[in-house]
This record gives structure tokens, C-alpha cells and sequence, in this order.
């Protein structure tokens, strides 16, 4: 396999691609021996980057045959003080967009030679979800722009990373909010992509307006009040030119709905996932000016949201249970099934897959996903072990 | 200065030193050649290991003149779940000493040549501490026992570290709960050392009993919840022979203030507090079988210890306040104060000293320590900066 792979590095023209990506090619070499841009195994050859590197997104692929690149989605930065972090940093805007945060998992779908193929944010082609965009993506769009990438959220049931039903979406759908250049990552303007994306019958995210820098506070604040108990994550806020990076900003219910999360897997996931989001809480409790009652209504919905989640893993464990996470797919090609397993594996993920149940054209196999730390870290301070 | 240290380290008698702690040479001159082993300026010469060096303890001070080595506290692993803990951990014991853990800071004191020293947990000379150890402890025990040091609590709300006021001390106290051989480390067993301390008129920490180790765990679990809110700390369980290592266990009160203190200074100490904590309210709600009532109770009280002191921490910044922690000291001589002024320079620690105040003999002086990356990241964070 070693011999293999050298001969696919061997392969990469590194000239071209220090062009292309605007780095210079000691960065690529540099990176290439770090393994930072690394060859990942897989039907199609391609290399991703790990990390960063100067310019570069980490998520960034290449793709050997044919030879195309697809820039990683940039992260976006995050407000957890709405107000004074818009009038600074879109000053230099009149107004911004807003479109809804759904609370899915980020893809990019682009095509390559004659196949969609959807990366994961970390630049890996899942088998799934390019199954799913297949299907759910009108070719025609790819047609008429090969160069451009479609960048959306999959969203629904159906997920094998973040499975949500409240969407009331049947199986997984695809929203797009954002069209990027597959060589500089540059991005199609909000109104234009998303009259690009009517044109040819492809879902947009929710855009909720436009607004006036000065004005746009209350207006976010009046949305993220007004998703009430409906689980919607949050909103990001964008230059509509898409000069200026964007910016988001979530909602409370969402936050704790992660750490729900998070502290039933706590020793694989919670440590990770509590500072930041305890911190939101705090800010936007100080923002929104709360009165004693809110607050304390804060307090009992965070500790509910760690301590509850915990509280049920162990008593689980204590049962003789093994802590799983439970995920569906649905797919018409059971071959897609076998690429998402050996896909898993390679990712690190340990995960035991159900038989397969016919439902019309379709299979559904439901999977158990076992995060390991938990199980382990659980029964052996049941057993008796100290914590350290 | 460099040339200063380097002639107090070929000072060190290598030789000397392997023997008496027992590892080989080499392991001593590799830790100080990586700064494990180092030296601390101050008014006395001490060495000292930052990280536990092989069975060195973290925290063991090396004095040259007069040569002394004093070991290390040793780590005291805490139990989540008590019931199977003291079953595994104290099979080889019938029964368990259980005294109360204080909350204070950790220190030894020993006679080196012919003063009194207090050292930190880290190894450290606390000049404060130094002061107080002289004032609180006959001499006696040190002339009729030079080989053996005191390691005890230091608490009351005259404490530079852990001020506390629950314990209705007036100024600080010293409460021992070891004693240990300064060269080997070797404990007292644990009805000897609190008889010995008796002899010499030094107040030990409270002992709640000794209990058979399968009735242990009742025991315990009555004198935790008698603790009611009473913000006592929690036990230490010991083998009365000092054979087997303690074992600590804490209540769910002092967990939430302990969290209250780190969410004040949420940017500095939130992160490393936070994970064990929940942990242990998570593990101490299943094994006692917590009703829905007494759980949501815990999580309220939990997510009130987080979020509170940070929005408080937020509002002061936005009003203008800079975040500070307010701790003082009373002290009879004001050289101890420069002297801590100087020491807590060289830990690191931004401080504030106002003017002493004279009270009676003694000088009163309170001590504003700027917790920076919280004021920072409030600034920031309020000033419109993103989060990341």
C-alpha cells in the first residue's frame, strides 16, 4: 500500500497545484511530508488537507483522475455578543442577509469528470451522502457551471452524523447556502445564488431578509426568540456581496441540545463541547438583559441539558447496557451500505450495522454507533476504579 | 543570574541525592537538564521537582544549606462511586479511617536547620505561610522530631489562595492530616500521628471514625449529606495503617462552589474545573438513587454554580469593573509582605497590594489578584470580537 501511495504522490503536480491554490510549492511539499495534505483510501484517489495551510482551507481536496481541486469550506466565526459584534464587523456594509442555520451536516457536492461526489467538511467523499446528493440534485446545474460547487446542509432523519426529525423531512434533504469556485473557494453573492439555485429547482436555506446593520440586532434577536421550543439551530449573518466573511449566532434551545448530546457520550464528547457553549449562554443571558426568573430558567435548562444525559448513560451502563449512539441510512444500493462501512472504518468509527429492511425501492439499515470512552471510562468507575 | 544557578546546581551532591530518594543519578541529572528539577530564587536555596520525577513526587523541595529534602504531597485519588471503591481499593484493610478533608490549601512545614519552612503543594516557599506555620506551631514537636514534617490544611479567610470563612476561624489555621518522614515520605499511621499531635498541642483535621470497610460506605454517604450546607469539603478515607494509598470523596456543595469560583474567572479556570465536577454529580445522583425531584434539584443547583458567576463576571466588565478576586492577609511583620509581593511575581500572579491596615498587632492587607484572560476575553467578546 506504502509503494502505492508514493507512486500517487508521485503523481500530483505540484507546480499546477501551487498555481491554482495560490501557496507556494515548498507549502505543499512541506505539507505533503507532514502528512497534512494526506492520500485518503477510497474508490476515487484523492488527497485532503488535514489542517490549514497558510491560505488554504483545512477540508480542501484534489482529486487525481480527473484532476480538480475543491476548496474547503471556510469556518465561520460566531457572536456570542450580537449587537456590538455586528456594527463591527459589517461597518462597512449597509445591510446584511440572513439565513437560517439548519442543523444538519455540512457538504459540498461538485462534479468530477462525469460523477457528483459530496465531501464531508473534512474533505473525505462520503459514499453516502453522495448517494443521497445523486439523487436529490438536478444534474442540469452542473452542466451549465462545472466550475462552481454547491456547499448545503444535509438535513433529516436519515443522518448518519446528526439525525434530526424536527424539520419534518422524510428521509435527508439538501439546502444550499453557499456557491464557491471549485479552484479559490470565491463565493456567488446571496441573491444571486439563490436565484441561481431557483433557476434549476434546488433547495436554498431559509433567508429571512435583509437588513440594515443598525437595525439587524433586534431582527435576529426577534428570530431566534420567535423559533420558541422548535429546536432550530440559529442564523448566519452575511455581507450579501459575500465580501466580508459571515457570521453566526444560535439559538439557547440549540446549545443545550448539544450538550444533551454530548454528555450522553460525556467522555467521548463533553469536554469538547461545554466551554463555548456555556459561554453563549452567559453572554446572550447578559445581552438579552434578563430578569432573575429567565436566568434562573437558564440555569435549570444547562444543568439539565449535562447532568440528565450523564445520569441516564450510567444508569444504562449500570443496567449492562452499551452506550450507543443510533443512526439511520437509507439507501436504494446496498453497495452504498459496504462503502459506508469500510468508509467508517477508516475514519475510526466503531459501529455495528443492522440487516438491511426492504421499505419500497428502498433499504433501511439502522446503525449502532459505540463511542468507546464512555463505555469504558463508565464501567470502571462502576467497577470501583478512581477517577484519577 | 544564570551564572548564579549553575554554581548552586554543581552545589548539588548528585550522589547524595540519588540515594536518599532512591532513583538512579541519571534520572536526576535529566530532570535538570529539563527544568524538572529547579532551582526557585528566594531568601533560602531550594530546588525543586515541577512533575513527578519516577516515584519522586511532584512538589519535593531540595534545600542546600543545611542539605534536606522534603517529598512531596502525594496525589490522593478521589472515588465517584463509592460503594465499589472502598470494596476494591481497601479489600486487604477490615476497617477505614475517614477525617474530614478541609478546604484550605495543602502545606508542609519543616524544621530546616533552625527555622520553621511551609511549603506549597508545588514545592514552593510561601513566605506568608512561612509566617503563619511559625506562629501556629509549638516548636517542640520539630526539636524532638527533626526528621518528620507536619502536611495539613491551612484555612480561614486570611488566605492568599483558598480564602474561606465557613469554618469560623478568625484569621488562618493549620490543621495536620499526615505526617510524613522528610526523606522517604513514610506516613505515621493514623491513630499515632493524631496522638502524637495531641502530645504536642497541634490541632489535627476532624476524624468522623473508623468504620469496617463494607459498613464504610453508609458511614460516609451520613456524613456527606450531614454536611447539609454547611459548604464542608468532604473526607479522606485511609487505611489506619497508612499502607494503602487514601482515597478523597466530596459533596455536591462544595463541587458547585468550587465551580462558582471558576466561572467568576470563567476564561482562566472554567475549562480545567469543569469536566471532573459533573462528573462526580452525574456518578453521586446514580449511586444514590436519586428521585426526578432530587435530580432536576441538582441540576438547577449546577447550572446556577456555572452560569451565575459568569453573568456577574460579564455585567461588572460592562459596567466598567475590572475582574479581580479579593483575598487578604494578616500578617505580624510587613518584610513578609514584600516577600509575598515578590513570590507571587515569580508564580505568575498579577496582583493588586493596598496599603496595610493595622489592627491591633498585626497589619491587615488586602490583595486584588487580576484574573487577565477573563478580563480579556469579557472585554473582547463585548466589544463586538468574535468567539473564534
Amino acid at each position: 500500500m506504502r509503494r502505492v501511495v508514493s507512486e500517487l504522490t508521485n503523481k500530483l503536480d505540484i507546480g499546477k497545484i501551487s498555481g491554482l491554490l495560490d501557496i507556494p510549492e515548498h507549502s505543499i511539499k512541506g505539507a505533503l511530508k507532514r502528512k497534512t495534505l494526506q492520500y485518503v483510501y477510497g474508490k476515487q484517489d484523492i488527497f485532503r488537507f488535514d489542517k490549514p495551510v497558510s491560505s488554504v482551507e483545512g477540508g480542501t481536496a484534489l482529486f487525481l483522475e480527473p484532476f480538480e481541486i475543491v476548496r474547503g469550506f471556510p469556518k465561520i466565526s460566531r457572536t456570542l455578543m450580537l449587537y456590538p459584534a455586528l456594527i463591527k464587523h459589517f461597518s462597512s456594509c449597509d445591510k446584511v442577509a440572513v439565513e437560517e442555520k439548519m442543523n444538519g451536516y455540512n457538504v459540498r457536492v461538485a462534479l468530477i469528470g462525469d460523477k457528483l461526489v459530496a465531501l464531508t467538511r473534512g474533505g473525505f467523499i462520503c459514499p453516502y451522502t453522495t448517494e443521497k446528493a445523486n439523487d436529490l440534485i438536478v444534474r442540469d446545474f452542473f452542466y451549465d457551471h462545472p466550475e462552481l460547487v454547491l456547499c448545503g446542509e444535509m438535513v433529516g432523519p436519515d443522518s448518519p452524523y446528526v439525525p434530526k426529525t424536527f424539520y419534518n423531512i422524510e428521509s435527508l434533504d439538501f439546502f444550499v447556502f453557499d456557491v464557491r469556485e471549485k479552484n479559490s473557494g470565491n463565493p456567488v453573492p446571496v441573491m444571486e445564488r439563490r436565484k441561481l439555485m431557483d433557476e434549476y429547482g434546488i433547495k436554498s436555506v431559509r433567508l429571512f431578509g435583509e437588513f440594515g446593520v443598525r437595525k439587524a440586532h433586534d431582527a435576529i434577536t426577534d428570530i431566534i426568540k420567535g423559533f420558541g421550543d422548535t429546536l432550530r439551530e440559529g442564523v448566519v449573518i452575511k455581507d450579501p456581496k459575500m465580501i466580508l466573511p459571515p457570521v453566526k449566532y444560535t439559538s439557547s434551545l440549540s446549545n443545550c441540545a448539544d450538550l444533551k448530546y454530548a454528555f450522553e457520550f460525556y467522555n467521548d464528547f463533553g469536554r469538547d463541547f461545554f466551554f463555548g457553549r456555556v459561554c453563549r449562554e452567559a453572554f446572550q443571558s447578559v445581552e438579552w438583559d434578563e430578569n432573575e426568573e429567565s436566568a434562573l430558567k437558564r440555569c435549570q435548562e444547562l444543568g439539565k441539558s449535562i447532568l440528565l444525559p450523564m445520569i441516564s448513560t450510567i444508569k444504562k451502563k449500570k443496567n449492562g447496557e452499551r452506550i450507543a449512539e443510533n443512526v439511520q441510512l437509507r439507501v436504494k444500493s446496498l453497495e452504498t451500505i459496504k462503502e459506508f462501512e469500510d468508509y467508517l472504518r477508516l475514519l475510526g468509527i466503531d459501529a455495528v450495522f443492522e440487516q438491511p429492511e426492504k421499505i419500497r425501492n428502498e433499504f433501511l439499515v439502522r446503525i449502532r454507533k459505540i463511542h468507546q470512552s464512555t463505555n469504558d471510562k463508565t464501567e470502571t468507575i462502576l467497577g470501583g476504579q478512581m477517577w484519577s
